[in-house]
């Protein structure tokens, strides 16, 4: 199942917080806490089962400002705000007036994950892998990664002290590529696409001893990370949940993780209990999942990306049949848009709210508002959209489209004669 | 002295909060607030004035999570949050122990600027212009930059549903220019460098009615967005003064406004009076400040830029004299550092910290690890360094020297070929 040695002489005590056991998603049999990810019953993927006890809002509210201050709903030891590591987390939630004119909602927030440590929400699911590669001391810290988590790891690996290992698919894009490079000696750019690198690195996981792959063999422990994009909205919003929420699908770990985190603040008494439904944003190019959804079928046909929202890339998405049930049991949805229409997100979400985004959040803006348009989304309801990403990573998506009105001599003559005053 | 029409009737009570006038920095002489950046008597630079009253940390604690939560230091109104703005501030404070250890130092701590909503300090002083800009009545919110002013003008002015006109030199990085142009439709290149873009700037001012140039005619009021570093990094550090701190010099404002942050919590019994050394980073190829610091004249001489750190590329700085006072006054230095030792400063922040900087940044670690390398700074004492901007902004700098440590197709015995394991 997983190659990752525990050279300490044990786990010590604590080590993964509230976290009782690995528990199968498709059996419920449970496994002991350690580098594993697949059931040995059945291969369903395990995630993390806790015991939380009390957990109260003053509690959270006394916390650092950053993903820690949910550490009792994570499976990260007590003391984990002293191991250095990136402090993720705590971004932004914008009131989105402006796009939501635009779009025909009454109320809309987006939260803007653009601002964190390496700019997207990776930075999140890679703290808490950091983690328990330490905790299971793990030698190497390593991804697979469409670009946005090879960022993240080769950082908090930087940060921790421990080496990194980060593969890549070779026509990523160059600011991913060099925003990983700046921070490790070994980047890997590998002949393929995001499934051809996975497989390489499920495959080195297995052959390598002390590897942590933070998306393969300690992903349980990853995944668990994006429950704090729920968090924070709920508490942002003022300890509530929104009506209805958007996000972009990849892996599909992320939805299903923010669903959970909704369904944990509700059964800890933190937020009211009531309806919400959750929306999963795709590429055309690559939309295995919405393509199912559409479809009526439980089962996803695995493709082959070609869409500019290269971080959305995953043909074979692990998570891809949980997203279709949370979508389709909360009354949402999964739609897909095209790359002239993440282009058009991406300026749109850019003019209106002065957020930069890349293609992933293109892709949430432009899905957002296909829904709307095809009457799949109530304007009327409390809606969050979800930004992941930065534009400075995906920059060629829009150099073609915006650029300087006029190029002029430093002359008020010469700007007067731009028609600009 | 400034053409920005006041529209509305008249300002609206408590428009810009505790301040009470404009006071000129060389005379003392005050006029009232408004568009006014140059003293009527002696043409000095005018400053904020304020008449405070008690301001508690318990007040400031239970601010919002960014610079607003100051708001009672700063020059605008009370209802400041309920404004669409950015919402900048309150970003990271690192404890640097690996950076430390490299260079020698004991306690070190980097101030993380780079996760602003546009990636850099901008937007905490434009967020203020902004405020000034509404306050005013004004109808365009303008500026001259190096790149990172622009970028943040432009997002805030998208945000707050203003017309933006943004001026940068046609030379300027890519990214900064894309990051411009998909919050604004008019982003005007300029065939000149920094400060022939300036003199434009000044020269539209006087022109034009209703136009607020951040860092120009509302100048004042924008620097003062500045000090919100200073107050972040005391509270950060328990409601504690560093011993010394690093602080990259363009226009030298920020250097000052740090200081005169400082200078305001003691005086407000907010934090214990204490000496602390204030040192100022420039790139060789742009060092007026540190030219005149070293030679122990009281006179800058302006210089034409060259160099890679092109958001501190500006020849005649209009604070240099100020930073020059400051940096000695409080026993501090200016120093400046070659291209090379920029790029170099880049990579070890990233190495290090996981924080990827820009050519400004760079400048800033390499002028660190200069200063202890001369003995001009102590490495015994509790030392900041000030990260201003993002290294997704300035990829070129270093995408020449890192990249993938190897490329490879998609199988194991490729990956074991490269020696990574
Ligand atoms: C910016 C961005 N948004 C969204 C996603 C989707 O994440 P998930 O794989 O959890 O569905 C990714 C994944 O790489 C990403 O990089
Ligand atoms: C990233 C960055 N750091 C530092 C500075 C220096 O600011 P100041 O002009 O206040 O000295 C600038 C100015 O443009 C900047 O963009
Ligand atoms: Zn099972
Ligand atoms: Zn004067």
């Amino acid at each position: 199942m997983s190659a990752v040695v525990v050279e300490k002489p044990a786990l010590r005590e604590g080590a993964f917080g509230n976290a009782q056991a690995l528990s199968c998603r498709e059996c419920g049999h449970q496994v002991e806490l350690g580098p594993h990810y697949a059931c040995p019953e059945c291969f369903g993927p395990l995630e993390i089962a806790y015991e939380f006890g009390t957990v109260t809002r003053e509690q959270i509210e006394a916390g650092p400002r950053n993903i820690w201050r949910y550490k009792a709903l994570l499976p990260v030891p007590d003391d984990i705000e002293s191991s250095p590591n990136t402090e993720p987390g705590f971004t932004r939630l914008l009131k989105a007036d402006n796009l939501a004119a635009e779009l025909g909602i009454t109320n809309l927030w987006v939260k803007d994950d653009s601002t964190n440590p390496t700019n997207s929400f990776k930075d999140r699911v890679v703290a808490c892998a950091l983690s328990a590669a330490r905790e299971l001391g793990a030698k190497v810290f390593a991804c697979p990664s469409t670009g946005n988590l090879a960022n993240a790891v080769a950082a908090a690996g930087a940060r921790a002290g421990i080496k990194t290992v980060v593969f890549i698919p070779s026509n990523l894009e160059q600011p991913k590529q060099v925003n990983s490079a700046v921070f490790t000696e070994s980047l890997v750019a590998v002949n393929g696409n995001y499934d051809d690198v996975n497989k390489l690195a499920s495959e080195i996981a297995g052959e390598e001893e002390g590897w942590a792959f933070v998306n393969v063999n300690v992903r349980p422990f990853y995944a668990e990370g994006s429950k704090t994009l729920g968090y924070e909205i709920a508490e942002q919003l003022g300890w509530r949940l929104p009506d209805q929420i958007v996000i972009p699908v990849a892996s599909g770990s992320q939805l299903t993780k923010v669903h959970k985190a909704f369904q944990e603040l509700i059964k800890l008494g933190l937020v009211e209990d009531k309806p919400y439904k959750v929306f999963g944003a795709q590429a055309e190019g690559c939309s295995p999942v919405s393509v199912a959804y559409k479809a009526g079928v439980d089962a996803i046909r695995p493709v082959k990306p070609d869409t500019i929202a290269k971080s959305l890339a995953i043909g074979n998405p692990a998570d891809g049949i949980y997203v279709l049930d949370i979508c389709k049991q909360t009354g949402g949805a999964v739609e897909d848009v095209t790359d002239d229409e993440i282009r058009a997100g991406i300026v749109q979400l850019a003019r209106t709210e002065g957020i930069f985004t890349e293609t992933a959040g293109g892709t949430t803006v432009a899905v957002l508002k296909k829904l709307v348009e095809t009457g799949q989304l109530d304007p009327t309801l409390e809606t969050v959209a979800i930004n992941t990403g930065h534009g400075l990573k995906t920059l060629d998506a829009v150099s073609g489209s915006v650029g300087p009105a006029a190029t002029i001599d430093p002359t008020y003559a010469a700007f007067a004669a731009t028609g600009l005053a």
